[in-house]
Parts: structure tokens; sequence; C-alpha cells
């Protein structure tokens, strides 16, 4: 019902909006209609708790049912992500996790620009009641962080979708009168490679006991990933970091120069 | 569920949301909910469609029963905007009236200001099907145009509501200035630690023969600085940096788990 300004145009497509884990069929029909309300049309689904496809998410949708048509279906976060350069996940602040953290605004302009230079970008919204959980955001770079009322700031999952989609199409109107921002550096390598080194580099190190206890190993696989995403690595830097471990395990007969 | 930063105030208050001839008490009680998410307190009913009070919208709302507790019922738009200042209006552009028309995010700016400076103001939600009618229209000043996708532009009346109300908390921190956000991020180490990380890794390798000659030592080693210079560890980080080198050069004794 609401006021919206025809005269414009908005970009459709990413980025991915991954619904992480979601209970209700008719809130994910509810996030398409908000996507779609948005801009936005690229949508994956990780380990939904109902059967899919879904009937209640296709009424919800109503004039939505084309996000659904297209939504790709993942048992794991991993896969959802695999291909994209750059994930940013809508929740709130880890206590125990050192994460970049972003307004929905500036979170949004930094997704346009990206996006404006090809890079792939995804956005992760946790499960309706509990959120998302420190493994899954071992998987993101930045969390977007939605300023509300503090004393009453839940949202559901689909006005979750709404406000940061609003944000990214208000970016594009907004993008119109600035200065196209541009980044001079390379692109960051995919999220599979950066995902092989981590699994590499956590193998060798539970091989020479790293890991004092199954109790502890958790969070101190977490911390390991948390350090690596932060770095927005390029695929020859990831090489690099392949070297070092390779040789720091198996010193190289070049002895010292 | 989605991310909100508990560190900054959001005001309560106006400004006045007016919801003209609601049809579903739901839709009140959603509305309410979006109202409270954005500080907003000041809720007025005109002619609702369905029994007030009513039991379906004290249900939706959920923690915001507060706002339908102090709703007030009106019999047409004039009572419920006789003693506001500025009454804007969220709704689609009228085709045939001439009207001031502002984007959510400038009337949001421009609401703030009035309202720091007394202003009473209310702003006009229509009725879920058919909007606003010319008539009610003649009690504005301002119709409110949110940017969504020309093609798929229809929003509830809660979404309508809380995008209004998000663009009107924003322009509270706004106001406030951003540094909450990066104070509320650990800081990283001192660059003496990173330097000291750096060096001992850089030593390590020198000693497995990482390096292969003078000649490609000074771009290697700076691709290694480039690498963790980047990361914006903490102290703690740069310390898991440490076991990491130090795991993979000297096995612990733990063996595998």
């Amino acid at each position: 019902m609401a006021g919206t300004n025809r005269s414009q145009e908005v970009k459709t497509g990413g980025p991915r909006i991954i619904l992480v884990e979601p209970q209700l069929g008719q809130n994910i029909g509810a996030s398409a209609r908000a996507m779609l309300n948005c801009g936005m049309t690229e949508m994956a689904l990780v380990n939904p708790r109902e059967i899919w496809p879904n009937e209640r998410a296709v009424a919800m949708a109503a004039g939505a049912t084309q996000v659904l048509d297209a939504a790709t279906l993942h048992d794991t976060v991993d896969t959802a992500v695999g291909d994209l350069e750059r994930v940013y996940a809508a929740t709130a602040r880890p206590r125990d996790m050192i994460l970049r953290t972003l307004t929905a605004r500036d979170a949004a302009a930094e997704i346009r620009a990206a996006m404006d230079q090809g890079v792939k970008t995804g956005i992760l919204f946790g499960p309706e009641r509990s959120g998302l959980t420190n493994d899954h955001l071992t998987h993101i770079d930045t969390v977007i962080s939605i300023p509300l009322n503090p004393a009453y700031a839940s949202l559901n999952l689909a006005q979750a979708v709404l406000l940061v989609g609003y944000e990214l199409a208000f970016a594009d109107f907004d993008q119109a009168g600035r200065a196209a921002f541009i980044e001079d550096t390379p692109p960051p390598s995919s999220k599979a490679e950066l995902d092989a080194f981590i699994l590499r580099l956590e193998s060798e190190l539970e091989t020479r006991g790293y890991f004092p206890n199954e109790a502890l190993r958790g969070s101190m696989a977490r911390s390991l990933r948390t350090i690596f995403q932060r770095g927005r690595y390029t695929t020859p830097e990831l090489q690099t970091l392949h070297g070092i471990v390779s040789t720091l395990i198996n010193p190289r007969d070049r002895g010292k120069p």
C-alpha cells in the first residue's frame, strides 16, 4: 500500500540472500516478497525445517513466486556460499567472537560497490528464533547491524530481509549522485579456496596435537576461522599461506641463504 | 532475530503514527511492533473496520501492547491530526494532486529536525488495500515516498510503518555520529606486537629455506607483511598465530586426539 517512487530503476539480481535453517514456509514466502520489493531475486535455503518446495511459502509469496522458483537448496552453509567472494550476516553481534561490523546502511554501500565491480556477495539470515550460531558466523566477513530501539529490537525474518534490502535498493539511488567508489584492490579468492586452506591448516594442526581435547576444539577451530576469514586474501595470497604452512612443516633443502 | 546495536539510544515518542481505516486487527498489532522497534509509541486509529480494542491486535503486538494501550481512537482524520503542526502521508504519489514529495530518508531528517524544535508531527498510513484517498490527502503537507522496486512495490501496512520508522530511528543515530560502532570493536594489537609476530615468522621461514634467494626475498617478505597487516588482529589472536607457528614447527606430544 505504501508510497513508492516509480521514476527510478532498481537493479535486480544479487546479493544472494541465504536463509539458514528457516523454520516456517510462510516466513520464506514473506522473505521472497521482501526481496522482490527491493529488487533482489537470488535466494538460497540452507536446511529448511519444512519440506521444500513448500505450499505455505508459495501462498505467502503472492506475486514473488519467481524468487521461490529460482531458490537453491543446500544442506550446509558451506555449499550455499562456496562460490561467493564476500559474505555478510544480518545478526546480533556475537559476544564472544571478534567480527567486523557495519550498519545496514554502510554495508549496503559496500555491497553495491563490490557488486558493481563484479564481486559475488551474499548475506546470511538465521533461523527465526535462535539466530545464527557461532559456527555459521565462521563463514562470514562482516556482521550487518540494524540500528533499532535497543529495548525492543526483535524483527521477524522477512522484516530483517526488508530493511537490509531497502538499504541496498536505496544505495542504487544514492549512487547516482555520487562518484563511483573505486577500490583499487584485486578481488579476494572464492570462499571455497579459503575454506580449503582453513581445513588444511586445521588438519595439519590436529595431526600435531594443537587441540588439547575435544571440548576446546570447537572454540579453537572457530578462532582460527575468524582470524583467516578476516584477511580477504587473494588467490595468490592463499597460495603464499599454503607455502608458509608447507615450509614450517617440511623445511626445504635450500637451507640458510 | 536481526542484529541491533545496543550501545545507542533511540528516542521514544513521536511522530504520531495515524492508521486510517485499518482493515485487520493483526495489522494494527504488527504496526505497533514496528513502531516500538523504531522507538515510536504514539498511535492514532481513524475508524478501524474491526471493533476496538481488538484481541487479534493484542495477540500480534507481542511485547508492544503498551503502544496499543495508549492508542487514541478517532472518527475522522480531522480529529486525529487536529493538534498537530505538520502532517505527512506514506502513500503512492497521487496522480491528480500536486503535493510536495520527499523520500522516506529526506522526510525522516526533516521530521527529526522539526521535532527537535518542538513541532508536533504525524504520519498518515492508509487502509491495507485501497490506500489513502484524495480526501485524506487534503490534510497533509508532504507525501513520503519509499523507493522500492517499481515492478513490485506493494508493502503491507506494518512493513511501510517499519521502513518509515527505521529511517526516523536511523536519523537519530546519524546525528549522534557513528563512533560508537567503532568503539564497540575490540582494539587491534599494537603495531609492535604485530611486527614481532611477522619478524618471528620471517625468521622461522628463513631458517627453513622459504626464501630461495636474496633477489626474491624482498618481494616475498613484503607479501607476508601485506597478508598479516590486513587482519587487524587483537593481541589474543596474535598469540593464536604464534601458537599455530609453534605447533607446525614442533608438534606437541598430545598426538592425535
